[in-house]
Parts: C-alpha cells; structure tokens; sequence
C-alpha cells in the first residue's frame, strides 16, 4: 500500500483547494497555488485562458528533516507589482525593462512545528519566475534537500529540443528534436513547442550555491527538477535563510519573441560590482585553430603552438585588423601528458620556456593588442583553487584583464578541494561547482580580470550581477567540426538561438572562413553562414577562429568579421523557426550601424526582411554578405559567396536567399544623417 | 569542448577493439564485451545472430578515486560451462535448471596504478546476467561509487510496460505502456517487446549490500543504470573485494516464455539457511479488507478492527475453512494519530488492551491455525531496529512463524539508523535500505521466522538464498480497489505477470469476491478472475482478502479458494500476451491436482487449452469457474459465474471463454490412478 492514499482512507480532504493567484501584467498569463489531498502544494499556468502548466507539484525531500511536501496550510499572501528600466554596462541591448507581478505564498506546516516555507512567482507577459525562500527558523536551521519535487506537468501536446544531462560530455552534446514524451533527463534550457505553437523555455536564474536543475520526465508530459548530485550527501546544504534559484519559463506565441525575453536576466540581482568600465567587450583571434587541426600541440616540443614567435605572429594580426585581443593555450606548464581529469597539474605562473609571458604582453601593448589569458584545469579544481590569485595576479601585473578558463573533464570527474586538505570527485554541475565557479569569477573582479568560462557550470544570466563573466561555452562548440567525431550538424546554429543561447553569451568562435577540420573535412556551413554566425550567436567575448592564412586568403569576407561589433545598444529577432532558421539585428552600441545575421538548416530559403528597424527616413549602405546562386554546403560551392552594396532605406523589405546550409550577413551604415524628427 | 574526443585529438585509437565473446549453451545468445575509443568498456548482445543491445557502456564514476570508466587493457579472459538442477523449498516448481556459459573479462587501468575490475558474463539460452567484481587492491581500499555508467542500449524498436521509479508512490504505479522512447526513469523489472516480436525483461539479481537500479533513459533507446541515491554521500560505498548485483536480461520469443525463465533465482547464491521445513507455504484470511473498507480502524476505539472478538471470529472462519493462518493488522500501539512517516513511534511488544495476544494465539493452535504477525513500521527504520529483535522473540515464544512487515511513506522519507544514534531520511530502495531488508529477514531467521515484506525493497531473486524471505508487496496491491483513487486498472493483472511477477512472489492479496470497494464502487474485474488470480499471482502466502461474509455468500466460488494450494512442484504458462491475457497451469506440490488460471484485459477471448500439461492415460475431472455468458466487468453482470465439472484427458482441448475483465479457474483432480508408464 502506499502512503498517500492510505491517509486518504484516515479522512483528510481530496478537493483542490487554491490558496493565491496572480495574472502577468498584460493578463497573459495566469499562475494559481493550491493545496490538494494532503495539503500537497501545487502550482499551475494558463495562457491566454487556456492550460499550459497543468497541476504540478512543488516541495522538497530532505535528509535531515521530515519532507517539506505535504500537510501544508497557508500562512500568508501578498501580490505586488513591479515596473523599471535598467541598463546593461554590455549587451544584446542596452535598456532592459523589468515589469512583472509578484505573488508570494506563505506556507506552514503546523504538524511538523510549525515549520514556514515561501514560494515567490514572478509573472511577467512573456513568462515566469518562481522560487522557494526558506527562512531562518530554529526548527529547521540546517537544511539538507535531498531532492526538489518541483513539477512542470505540460499541458497541450508538446515537441522538445533537448540535449541529455548528466552525462558524459555534459552540456555538448548535439540538441536533439523530439516528442516531449521522449526526453530522459534534460540539460536546461529546453524549449518545448506545443501543438498550438506555443514556445516555452524551461531553465533557472540566479544559479548561486545550489546544484543545477535537470529536467527529468517522469511519465508522459511530466517533468521534474532533478538536482545535480553532491559526492558528500545531500544534493544541497544550506543554514538558515536562504532562497533557491529561480525555476524559469519563457513563454512565447513563436521562436522569435522567446529570443527577446529578458526574464533571466531581470530575475538576477543587478550589478555588485560597481563601476565596471574594466570590462570589455572585445573580439580577438588566438593561437588555438591550428591546435584543433593538430598542426601544432598544445604540449611542448617542436610543434608547440604557444611559441614567443607565433603569438607576436598573431598579435601583429590582431594589430594589423582590429582585434582587441589574442588568446593563446598551451602557453603554461602542464600540457605534457595526460593533462585530462584528476592528472591533470598545471601550473597558472609557469610558462614554457619558449613562451615569454613578459615580452608578449609587452609586445602587444606596444601594438595596442591585449593578451587574453588561458586557465585550464583539466576539471583539477583543488589544483586549481590552490593557485587561482597567484594566477590572477601574475596575468594583472601584466595587463591582461580577461581569461578563458576552461574544465575539459568526463561528467562526473571534476576534483574538489576539502576543507581538510583531502580531494573528491563530483560533477561540476552540483552545489559546490555553482560555488566554486562564481568564486573563480569574483576572485577575478577583485583584480579587474574578466573571465569567458568554457566545460562552465550553465549560464543563468549572473552576469547581471557580476559583469565581469563575460561569456561562457556551455554547448557544443566549434571545435568538434575540427574533430569530426562527428561534426556538427547543419542545424546546429539554428538549434544553439533557441535553446542555449537563451541562457546567455557563448563563446562559439565563429568564422572557420576555410570551412574544414581536420584532415580537410568540410564543415556543415556555406563561408556566408560562418559570417551570419558572428551576429546570431551572441557573445561579448568573440574569437575569430580560423588561420591567419585563411583569413588572408579570404580578404572579402574576412572584411565584415573585421567590421561586426561586440557589444550592442539593441537587438531584434527579426524571423525564428525552431530549428530551421533564424534572422536576428544588433544595432552597435558605439555606432548608428546595424548588423543582421540570417542561419538556415539544410534547407535553402527566402525570407523577406522588412528593414523597418533603421532609422526612418534616413538612408543606409548594406553591406551584403549572401550565398552565391550556387552555394550549398553539402558540395564545394559552399565557398560561393557574394558581396555587394545597397543603399536602401527603413521602407525597404530585402530577400535574404539562403543556400542549403547558408546564411547571410549584413552590415548596414547610415549614408545620410539622422533626421532631425528622429533623434 | 568535450575531454573525451580532446583526447583523441591526442592520437588514442578509436576502432572498436573485441575483448572476448561466448555464446550461450544453445547458441541463442552471443555476447562479445569490447574496448571503444579512449579504452572505454562495453558489451554488445546478439540474439539469434541479430542485434539485440546495441554496444553498451560499463564502468562507474567513483567519488573518491578516479572513474572506472576508460583506459581499460584486457589483463585475462576466460569462458566455463555450469549445468546443474537444483532444488526449491518452495516455489513455483520444485527442479530448477541452471545452465549457462560464463564469460569472465579482467581490466586493468594501467595509468592508474594498475586498478583492476572485472565484469563476469553469465549466458543462458533465456538470457543474460553480468556483474562487476571489485577485487581487493590496495589501490582502491574503500570504493565509493557516485553512478554506476552500465548501459542499455536497444538496437531494434521496442514497446515498454514500466512504471516510474524514485517518484512518491515508489513501486506502486501502475504498469503503463509506452514506446522504450518515452520512458523516463524506471523501476525494473521493466519488460519490453522489440518490433520482431522479442521480449526482454531488464531487472537485477542478489540485491546485497547496494543500491537498487533504477533504469533512466538517456537519449533515443539508451537506457542506463542509475543507482537509487544515498542521504549521505556516494549512492555505495563498499570495502575491499566485493560484487555488485547481477544486472539481467530475460529473453524470449513471448511474454509466456518469459515467464518460464529461471534466470533470477539461479543469479542467486544458494540457500544459507539450511533446514527451512520451518518455512511454511499458507493460505490466510485476516483483519485487513475491514479497515480498507472504513468499517473497522487500525487505530484504538470503537471503531478498533484488531480486537481478539474479532480475531476469535477469523480464527473460527479459517479453522473451519481449512485456512492455516490468520492476520491481524492494528493490534499493537502506535496506530493512534499520523502513523505515516517519521512521526510513527510503533511497539512491536505491547498490544491494544482490546487484543490479548497470548489469548489468541492460544486459541489459534487449539484450532489448528497460526496467528501472523504483522510489524508496520510507518517508514522509521530506526525505531523499528531498536525494537526489531524484541518483536521477533515475542512472536516466537507465541509460536508465530511468519510476519507480514510494511514500511508503509512516501517514497524518500523513510527513516534511517545512524551509529551514533542520530537518524536521517532516505529512499528504501537505498544501499542502506537493501541493508535493512535483508537484516530484517536473517534476524528473522534466527527465530525461524519467515517475513512478507509490504513497501519492500525490490525482489531479487534472494528466496533461493534466504528462504524464510517468502513473499513481499512491491507493486500496486488490491488495497487500491478499495480506496478508490484511482482503483486499479483491468489490465492490472495482466501486466503483473510479465513485470513485477517475473522478479519473485507478491502478496497480492486476491479473491475479493465481493467485486466492490469503499461505497460499493466496483472493481474491474469479474469474480471468476478474481479466483484466477489465486494461480496466475503467484505468492506462497495468499491471502484471501475479502470479509468472512462475503465468503459466506458465495459458496461456490469460495470453493476453489479453498481447494487452491500455495506451493507448487511445477508451473507452465500456457498463453501469455502482454498487456492482454495470461494463463498459467501449475502443478499442486502436494497432490497429483493441476490448477489452471486465465485472466483477461478489458476484452472478451475464448482461448484454446490444451490438456497436455496432464498425465497422458489418466483422466481428470475438472471443476471449471468460468465467466457465465453475461459477465462483463463493466456491469452487475460481473458476478455472473458459472461453476461446472467435466471429466477431460490430456488429449483435450478446452475452450477458455473468457468475459471483459474475466477469467477462469480450473482444479484438475485425478479421476483414475496414474498409468504405470508414466510414473
């Protein structure tokens, strides 16, 4: 028998019973908590009158206390409502507006001393925010969460883009498209499709000393939170008051509008860090391609890659086109052997003895370039806590303010650091990733260095509240289409806006302008895609990847990687299809240009493209960069690539011709003032 | 990017690299176990020289030394061939055939500092088990296993009965049917069936000292173990040589060859116990369907169901009745209040002052029948371990040798010993709960006492080695129908069978003969099925669940759960469809009497029978209780039975006709003695 319904047969009440309810501020979206039998807490979602989020279940299992699932009643309610703007220092778009409905729900449970918890929903026209407060209370001071029972029930009939979490190659695996029913347990955000075309993101903000949520599907279009496990005990430890991080849904009519959802970011804490004028938005190239090409190592010996020699190579490259910045990896101790996991020893002061840390950052200097540092830990976190600030501070004596830090690590196999000296193996996802991966970033704040995390704890929009993590990997990367094994897919891009890229930045080090990997092997893409891509995926930190050589090769195209800003004033997702093909604009913070990116999957397309984000009455140069009437990744023409001008107004509606597996890119420059009416 | 295919990168190979293979005895089965890329592990199954599972990972993650999961070398191999028969004390037959071929693979982790493992491959014609052994070395003393990595991975489409593990309800949902795609995370045994037409069970054998095996879906048809988590650290934590539990696949053509298999119980070491003549097979009836009813309470007062009036009157129903024992749930303090969970405080010594259990006892063997204890321990653990041994002994001084146990909370919340006296929550499908279940049953032992665990840890086959461990719950019991909430399907039954049933006895407590539960709501079920079920649900304790004046009603039917044995000398299945039909013939242990059961989904089928499970010569009568030509589940025509003898041989055949949610049950009583050429 089962414990639930044996109650039942002792008298308590089986009816639903709800307690609160709050509606979006345009009355979109409507959010009910109930109690059903047992005084079980649930919350459920309707969209435009019509169930999205049936009954879904809310609460906790832990291992020091009695569950926090049942026998609740309510303890107090309050709904508010909250409008304001505020600014990014970087971003998609430089004003954010924040216009939500607050609904708190108090709850006790009287038979288990009276114990309180809170759930917090914010609902906003274009989704949802909840999250648990635990208060300080001497009834339960330490807790210990085994399990959170949250529940996202769908409703209607859904379709998913999903990748598996907990496994192997964590966050990179390729984004698989299937029915809702068939995702196992999912990597957050996931983006679910309903029958009716409503879009919904499920992920979480403000990720901060709490392991991440995996979406596990219970059966049929049931889902639960499924925290990250600890090595040590429960999956979560906490004393006294704390809140949980926020469970997201962005919700949209369409892919395009669930683009242009800020919810993650409103959810987070505005800016701790103060004046962050030190952190900067910056493209850059790096010695880091060839590697992956295996045309040099980034081991030492006679192919080492992070030579003296190569990197001022580099720098005068970077100098010669702009660049603000060049990475280099491989340049420390510790790249020889076995460098992967728990062997893993690198040393974050030692540099190889052909690499002159001194004299190349000098060098770049001198030619106005930065050196942007590299941290890899091989998932060796307690080797790498024990040298973090000395790392830290060496790179700050030398000028360079930013690092890609980087956990190439099996799931699972990261080593942590014990207060006692001891290590222990866990998964990056869990309590004490989330810690130590915010420490790494404001460890670094503490010496104006900004950090661009790779094999990263997810993105759940905290660098809102520490604008010095600038960007993360966090997906499948371009790195793979140097491998091979396999490449990625010619929807992959496509996939990435919809899904990842909801989250935040990515460091996907676009522009593979040569189209090949390793050996030759062509990639998924026409040259005009691996342009697009430059505006469609968005990060502040964006490396332009390919070869020198090939760069020099390709001087027409290679003029509008050189042009395309890093940072934005604003952003528009001008056409979304889930993954099939998107079109967004970025408006360059630091100009009146604007930038547009179109992707499509394998299948050529025409979309019309209404220029009504310029500036009315004033006339602009597109600088078009399109497939060519031939192009088409699956054969040599994908190198077919046309660029031509245009000048063309705000009333002006564009073709964007897609190849299969194309793109196109557009930089637009006023040709005329800005009318006096619109300034 | 991603460590596994960065290390490729590196040079390692990543051609496919066969180990070993072995064939089972009849050639049905091949199984090859291979090295992949990065010197992972994994096995490959091919049934009838087509592919079965695909090649699927081995290894852990382990949280205080590094993974078991890669840069394996083969250090040994070596492949036996065992055939024996060995004999069950009780069972569903007395002979049982285990013959298989064992394949025995040795690894050795090189690089880190030789660590050894070995993965053991036991193949039978009906399929496969395989185990780890953890040698002792002293490179890996203590293990501490965060996620076993062993997968399975479905080569041809396949259709699943499972329900969802680790959810509130643990093993009592219902069986549902999906594609293998939509499962999320299941309890074993699952069972499913490929598109040609091949079923696979997937469970585990001798669950010891572990944690059970929850089976997760990762992507597509790859399923993989994930081992029911821990309260306090890594999900096992073991020391020195040890083995994990058997991880099984039963394989056939048809559910009813499934069925047939031995494969669980010949996993199991042999019986420890010695002499078990102690443990005794039995029919009972008891203070139990009452207070499902809500006509008596487990609770003191007025109300109170287990006084000794009452029990006097179950006593005198079963002596007269030939029932050979008598439960009485309610009948010690601690059933006052929420007696669910933490808050339970339960004695296992003092009884209600309305129960005098010396009085009853006494008056049970002046009748020639056993009291059967029952110890509900509400879920705490740690206060049912304090007083576990001081219940036992009284029981036995008593002369009862049998106790139905109940563990009765939500699933998570149970409440766990430590040693310093303090106490914590978790699941019991834990390492520490397989730990408990297990102390519970050779403390047991130590009394002669034999146990039939309610809200148990999963079977696994350990009958054969501790055989006072008679029966358990363990999936979705009749107490449903009485509460109503939702009753249980038509199906129900019929996917018992070729699910839960394939792992072991449950106690499922049929014959409500009454077809009805709380207000009269009926079950889905004719009363021909529900005397079906005492054959088809095999348990060596039955109880025949429904009020003594329901019995007394209906006399007829009454009959045959008088005449229906507990212990069998042999078990066939004679039709077996999933999800729709099952009939099983089994052979009286004590009688030449053959009895036959058949129930049906919601669909009406006549089914042939053929006889020649009889003694050929030898003529039979045979008493039939089958559906009357009106019956339907769905109406009052459910009670519609009709009871008539024929005389048949085993060169008959009969007609099965079975109602909508019917069946029928069949004694064979031999009319002539056996032919001498058969005997």
């Amino acid at each position: 028998m089962a414990a639930g319904v044996y109650a039942c047969t002792a008298g308590s009440a089986l009816a639903d019973n709800i307690l609160a309810a709050v509606s979006s501020p345009g009355h979109v979206l409507d959010v009910t908590v109930q109690l059903t039998g047992d005084g079980r807490l649930a919350y459920e979602v309707q969209r435009k009158g019509k169930p999205l989020i049936a009954p879904s279940r809310l609460g906790f299992i832990l291992t020091n206390a009695p569950a926090l699932d049942g026998g609740f009643s309510l303890a107090g309610q309050s709904v508010s409502e909250h409008d304001d703007t505020w600014e990014q220092p970087w971003g998609e778009r430089r004003y954010v507006r924040n216009h939500y409905k607050e609904l708190r729900v108090d709850v006790a449970q009287r038979s288990v001393n009276g114990r309180k918890l809170a759930v917090v929903f914010r609902v906003f026209d274009d989704g949802i925010g909840f999250r648990y407060e635990f208060p300080n209370q001497p009834q339960l001071g330490d807790v210990k969460i085994a399990d959170e029972l949250t529940e996202f029930v769908v409703a209607p009939p859904a379709t998913a883009w999903w990748q598996p979490a907990g496994e192997l190659l964590a966050l990179e695996y390729p984004i698989t498209k299937t029915p809702l029913r068939e995702v196992g347990m999912a990597n957050t955000p996931m983006t679910i499709r309903t029958e009716d075309g409503t879009h919904v993101a499920f992920h979480e903000a403000a990720l901060v000393d709490y392991a991440s949520m995996w979406l596990r599907k219970v059966e049929g279009q049931k889902l639960r939170a499924h925290l990250a496990p600890s090595s040590t005990g429960p999956a979560v430890e906490r004393h006294g008051a704390f809140t949980t991080p926020w469970r997201t849904l962005q919700i949209a009519d369409n892919a395009a509008d669930l683009y242009m959802s800020d919810l993650i970011l409103n959810l987070n804490e505005p800016n701790k860090l103060g004046n962050v004028s030190w952190v900067k938005p910056t493209k850059f190239v790096g010695v880091w391609w060839e590697m992956h090409l295996d045309q040099t190592t980034w081991a030492s010996g006679k192919r080492h890659g992070a030579t003296t020699a190569n990197t001022k190579r580099y720098i005068d490259f970077a100098a010669k086109n702009g660049f603000g910045g060049v990475l280099v990896e491989g340049w420390n101790k510790g790249w020889d052997g076995n460098w992967v996991g728990y062997q893993s020893n690198f040393s974050y002061t030692q540099a190889y003895p052909d690499f002159d840390l001194k004299a190349v950052t000098a060098y770049a200097k001198s030619k106005g370039v930065r050196l942007i540092g590299h941290h890899e830990t091989g998932g060796n976190i307690a080797n790498y806590e024990k040298q973090m600030d000395a790392g830290y501070k060496l790179y700050a004596s030398l000028g360079v303010d930013s690092i890609k830090s980087g956990y190439v690590t099996d799931a699972g196999t990261a080593l942590f650091p014990e207060k006692n000296g001891k290590t222990h193996f866990g998964f990056t996802d869990s309590q004490e990733g989330s810690r130590h991966y915010l420490k790494a970033v404001t460890e670094a704040a503490r010496y104006r260095i900004a950090i661009d995390t790779h094999e990263p704890i997810k993105d759940t929009g905290l660098r809102r509240t520490y604008p010095n993590w600038l960007s993360r990997e966090g997906a499948r990367g371009m790195e793979f289409n140097a491998w091979g094994n396999p490449i990625n897919g010619v929807d992959h891009e496509v996939n990435l806006v919809f899904t990842r890229m909801l989250s935040g930045p990515m460091d996907y080090t676009p522009g593979i302008l040569s189209l090949a990997g390793q050996k030759g092997k062509p990639l998924n893409s026409t040259q005009a895609k691996q342009l697009a891509s430059f505006v469609v995926i968005y990060s502040p930190v964006v490396m332009a990847a390919d070869l020198i050589e090939n760069y020099e090769k390709y001087p027409g195209p290679f003029k509008f990687i050189k042009d395309v800003p890093a940072d934005w004033a604003d952003t528009r997702v001008l056409h979304g299809q889930m993954g099939e093909y998107a079109t967004i604009a970025r408006k360059d913070r630091r100009s009146d240009d604007w930038y547009v990116g179109s992707v499509t999957d394998g299948n050529a397309r025409t979309l019309a493209l209404p220029l009504s984000f310029l500036d009315a009455g004033r006339s602009y140069v597109a600088e078009i960069y399109r497939d060519g009437d031939t192009a088409d990744y699956r054969n040599e023409h994908r190198f077919d690539i046309v660029i031509e001008k245009k000048t063309v107004t705000a009333a002006d509606t564009l073709a964007l011709k897609l190849a299969p597996g194309g793109g196109q890119a557009i930089r637009f420059s006023p040709a005329s003032a800005a009318p006096t009416t619109a300034q």
